[in-house]
């Protein structure tokens, strides 16, 4: 019986050590520049019945500004109840540290210490959820700042998804970090008398943001819909019903580009130090591509 | 408006060009040699109710004879209809050649001609109905070998899980590659009358052996249970039920330490080119740390 022998049939060969690792515990789309350096991260989660790849453009638009943009597949069937989607946030961010860098380039770094949740729909739901700890689920790392992008929480006050968000009491929301709202003006229309509206007033963008402390942002593209972030083109099943079950604006780009723009301004001036672009916007130095009612409480 | 302005509302930057990265379709557990080198992969599939997790030891010891092995979390909670998970493995697949190596240290390199698929029990026949085309579903990358571990095809003869793999004719199986099966003496014995064997009689290891065509090996393990590959320590609902439900041998590493060499001998012997610890184990050469039933058809 030689070494070799014995060694294969009975146990780890000693001069090759084993290292194992861990993927993600969520498929993700990770939007990241290219150039070197240190970057700021913001975690996007994808709304009902949506896949993360149909925000591509906006992720890369804000990526482009030097931000690192991770976007899991939280679910493909979503359950009635959020509960899962948000321990699956909890655990995708208290796997950054580990994983993250190993699916960047070698010279692009994520800054762990500055770290942003967002989210769009229902997603904007899960992360609201996950700041104010309402299934106690906690992170390893901490969140610095939070968006909404046309958050929803259900379908009205009467039926908000489990474990309800808004409680319909001014600055409730008990976190201690700088929010950005963005709503869409369109979002609370029905389309058609078949279909809900797909942000319903009461548990839209508007309860939302009366729900925040300072510093809260709240910008409205009057003009454009629920599903006007997305792609151009979103392709399958689900990305071809979001044409049709939304009162939508007539082209997603300028929507989609002022909401890109917003959260780059405000990641810079709450995760970077530097307000200039978010207090230009703030005082229309800068004619927007889209007509906007703006809110703030500073 | 300055042009940072412009930029960012409206657009990319131009410095900063982005990368979109896709992580796994589903979470992975990868165990590699540390040492650098040019490995070959072994695809390892998870059975019924149980977590890549509890392989890890198994993994560990394959990985430590200079190979990566990666274990996919295919569910949590299984469809009676396996096509879910032949679909997700071909995914996996398919994905491989795309990110696999930015999970690695930078020197351990995955050779991607040098491909092996394997599973265990409902594992099992996932891999090998991935590796019949049973849906259809089509790889990018060509599997060189297959490994079933304790495979079971369903409850009986009579309730296959579907997409069936077994036809019950032997030498049916119409794929061009080298075959391992790894049977548990124990596996067909109900460990009490409330429960259904593991691997019942009819649709295990002997039927799967039975369909296969040359080469193909066949190693049992008479005194082990289905559940004797595992790591001596399962946590979770799921783990500890691996205790009690299988008709188990006394002690799990005999068996485990059996599996892994007698794999690492099979995948040394057909994909780097060297047979002898294969044909070491075939003459007894070697004393198996279990007592074993030998077939080949070579």
């Amino acid at each position: 019986m030689s070494l070799t022998l014995a060694t294969t049939l009975h146990r780890c060969k000693p001069s090759i050590l084993v290292h194992l690792a861990i993927s993600p515990p969520k498929p993700l789309l990770i939007a990241n520049p290219v150039e070197a350096g240190l970057f700021p991260i913001l975690l996007f989660l994808h709304g009902f019945l949506l896949e993360n790849s149909f925000y591509s453009q906006l992720m890369q638009h804000i990526a482009s500004h030097g931000f690192i943009v991770i976007a899991p597949q939280l679910y493909k069937l979503p359950k009635t109840d959020a509960s899962d989607e948000i321990k699956s946030t909890a655990a995708i961010t208290n796997w950054l540290s580990e994983g993250l860098s190993k699916l960047l380039p070698q010279n692009v770094k994520p800054d762990l210490s500055k770290l942003a949740l967002s989210g769009h729909s229902r997603g904007g739901k899960t992360a609201f959820a996950l700041a104010l700890k309402k299934l106690n689920t906690s992170t390893t790392l901490n969140f610095s700042a939070i968006i909404g992008v046309d958050p929803v929480d259900g379908l009205g006050k009467a039926v908000q998804i489990s474990p309800p968000v808004l409680t319909f009491s001014p600055h409730s929301f008990n976190f201690n970090m700088p929010v950005l709202i963005i709503g869409s003006g369109l979002g609370e229309v029905q389309r058609n008398p078949l279909f809900l509206a797909c942000a319903p007033k009461g548990v839209s963008h508007e309860e939302f943001y009366s729900e925040c402390n300072k510093p809260a942002w709240h910008f409205v593209a009057k003009d454009y819909g629920h599903f006007d972030i997305l792609d151009d083109v979103t392709k399958g099943i689900l990305g071809k019903s979001t044409c049709c079950l939304c009162k939508n604006g007539n082209s997603r780009k300028p929507m989609r580009s002022f909401a890109g723009g917003v959260i780059v301004a405000f990641l810079k001036g709450y995760l970077k130090g530097d307000n200039s672009d978010l207090l230009a916007i703030r005082d229309k130095r800068l004619v927007a591509p889209v007509d906007l009612q703006i809110e703030y409480s500073v």
